[in-house]
């Protein structure tokens, strides 16, 4: 249970309910908010010490968010920040890092005994390479046997290491020394021995614009699925947290695009019926297949 | 009146009696509080995360808080912000913004007509310019005689350039044509007359690992006076946030110094009652009374 | 004259012949470029790097630079950078340091005395405040009569409060005590009577990704003039340093557009021969004319 | 062989002549300078800027140079850039990357496969875990069978683990399939059963003044072996680069410290040839060894 306090402060009741509960994510992970500044209104609030009193006329919360985030005026977005506890593999934590704008508190397995929890994937998630992605799978799903082989190997190899791990350290996962009159490895050292698809734990704390950049590029279909469902999970959350917010990132963000000056000329040619071709537009097959795809 | 919520977040008794309440600052400045996430406890929290079950030991808070301070530990404090709403002299923000690890919504002049407000030094603040320091000031006071000409001369031109200012505009404080039948040139360009110590306001978000280091700089006795007394102010409210933090950051940082390889080799002869000069030293003129100020 | 080394980094030939040369900016004004580090082929190279044998098809960096723009694949332009030597008004100074990503090193006016040298806007840019345009300046000039006037005051006022800084501090530019048996105040206070057109410089180093994002927001014709004529220069500079970046930053950024989710839905009507108004698109007045703008 | 340029930049001889050359690390691992910009004199040239006319007496650049080590004044430092070809173990990258101002491009596991290398320590770094340190290792090794057991281990998972890697894919090393009419996973799904001692490259760029706080960090005697040895190379790199500055780091940082306010009291008690014990300090036991092993 968890004490409840009085504040002055900016509250959001939708967040609050939702405050340290693990939201599951794949087979082992999770996701819990810890804590938060602001709210939409805080964000308004530091945008009109900025416009002073020429911001009369943008007189609705509404309407001036959607226009910061229109105009990246991104500032006032900085207002807010959020606290998450989560729990993920290894190497979507290399992924994750790459953010640098947060403040991060990671489980350090120099000090302490990683546990024993290491990811496998869904049989329906086992997909091979894309050919026309090169970061990224197919759609399509591998063949039953071939999962089955594949996450049987997974899982053997990740225990198999594991309880090497242990047995280097000659410690078990709560600390307690195995066999006495032998010695062990330092922590330091043993965990090199563990697979990427063991789970860590954070703290990460970053503020709203931050996050959103983070979920422009992770909730995004180009971004690995086992990091993507993290970032959909944080979607929901920011919801639920500054909803006019969320809701002008969903208009001018995730759904919008950017066309780039040619594109722009071919849009206008079409608009206009005139004909256009790729061959015409000076584009390279690649980026008009991407704009067909905007566009159609 | 503000509001009182129930929030389940980390709350700060202490720190919610000061919220939002203006502290005064030099003539016209002040300091508020907005908002604030985490304490001491949030500190400890996301350390334990790093150090997993090898803290056991390290059961108490304040032995943790000290030991991190100590050794630099310093991302759990990046755990907790703070939001201000300042106000303060332009020639203060152009020293503070140098910090730039913060976030910040400064009042546009762009968009809003500045308030005619200027910051003109107490009589005792007027002091000559250190004959031993290059960028600071003398302790002594300038006479009277030229103190009280040195005001007037502040307060004259700082008045007639506000005046320009409304002039060129041909718009009052609240955006009122002043001369109907005429016109006045754009804000962006008017304000160019305003003198350095118009005041100008802002909001300013930082986390406490961070808001450390410009305390650290900027509440000490080589800092501008004028940006001090701000950052004296600042300290006082981290005592009342996070008075463990507080604690350390005073024993080990603000009152604690660095000493240099050559002089931890004075301070051992020292000690060990051996002979030593500024000249056996290898220590600048400079360096060697640096070291005997602070262990004297 | 500067002497000529023998390197082994990448270099760039057009940029040496720049290099050191101050290129005037308003009236008082420069840029010039002290160094810089990397060139279009130091991008491709980390981006190979990144991509590993995954990159063979992309085998040109044309391509791979456009690639990368397209896409915002952007850690590739961090590995340039790029430092100058900038003179500009205080007030430009304000905008720019918004900017945090950067490293700077400015004259500071508590070690030394400020330079005697003010802003002041030519007649033509003296324009009224737009009524469209919050924060911007209207296309029509101010008639010459208040433009003079303006003028003169700006001069007028700049010079008096310089007399005053110098007669305050009893020393004049080049340090000398003006008066004997008196005495001045120092000059971290005398400063805060000069005014917000004075120049200051600085030194400015910046990657090639945060020098785009200063770009797109500064060469933007929403951008006051008096910084956007740094970053036209900027620009040009950008355009001998790294041209195929400079080619791919213009046709997807700088000339590229963000079109809404909403925006979207309107094009693909258009093109469609549908039917679309502001009233059946659910936009505001304000973006639907944003849009028209794009795309006429 | 590289090719030789002529150029007006600041150029150093010494780290010209390490250019791109690998220095070795570890097993498998290794440095290379790619790039720099700037050089001691480049630092003292951005101060001067700051200090303007007020610098003449500190006329010598290493005097110069002593005294912003000494006063903290880093932004002159950050006017300094390098950039490393860096290959190493994926835990140590893990440990590098919490660093986060610096700029990478890391080799990519979903684009490309990883080459089979793995880290295997010498038989002489195979220490148990510190009794004194939690994180860290003791000064005695493990006896011999125990080491020799542990690399065998270490050895035969890497390798079982790479070897399904590569089969879990169908593709070997060079990306050729291996068995026609059968199909693997993806690439970003299958590094997932690497263990954590194999190797990844990446690009890393860093100016000055964070590097020194890197090495600080990492050259230390708490950091972990595996992550030293490449820090003691790059400070050897910053030796040839810039002697100055690493004169001065070495004599106030490297091998100067912090002392507390207690710390203080303690030392001026001494040096007075006063009593002063533990328990008289105020000090835990812990800090006054720390305090007894500086000043010994």
């Amino acid at each position: 249970m968890h004490n409840h306090y009085t504040t002055k402060r900016a509250t959001v009741l939708a967040l609050e309910e939702m405050l340290f509960e693990p939201l599951k994510i794949l087979d082992h992970g999770f996701i819990r908010v810890i804590d938060y500044m602001g709210n939409d209104s805080a964000i308004v609030q530091a945008a009109r010490v900025s416009y002073g009193k020429g911001t009369k006329q943008l007189s609705q919360d509404k309407g001036l968010i959607n226009y910061l985030m229109r105009h990246k005026h991104t500032t006032p977005f900085e207002m807010c920040d959020i606290k998450f506890h989560i729990k993920l593999p290894i190497f979507v934590a290399r992924q994750w890092i790459r953010h640098r704008t947060a403040s991060v508190n990671e489980y350090s397995a120099r000090y302490s005994i990683l546990g024993n929890e290491f990811y496998l994937p869904e049989r329906s998630n086992l997909a091979p390479q894309s050919q026309t992605n090169k970061q990224g799978r197919s759609m399509q799903e591998v063949p039953i046997e071939i999962a089955d082989k594949v996450l049987a190997l997974l899982e053997k190899d990740s225990k198999t290491c594991y309880q090497h791990y242990i047995e280097m350290m000659n410690q078990d996962e709560e600390g307690n020394i195995i066999e006495k009159n032998t010695i062990g490895i330092t922590r330091e050292l043993a965990r090199m021995n563990l697979t990427l698809n063991y789970y860590t734990e954070w703290y990460w704390k970053v503020n709203l614009h931050n996050l959103l950049n983070f979920l422009l590029l992770r909730a995004d279909s180009h971004a690995q699925y086992e990091i993507r469902v993290y970032a959909d999970k944080m979607l929901e959350i920011v919801k639920n947290w500054v909803p006019l917010t969320y809701e002008a990132f969903n208009e001018y963000r995730l759904e919008g695009c950017n066309i780039s000056k040619k594109g722009l000329t071919v849009i206008k040619k079409l608009i206009n019926n005139e004909q256009v071709t790729q061959e015409t537009s000076n584009m390279s097959k690649r980026e008009w297949e991407e704009l067909m795809q905007i566009i159609k």
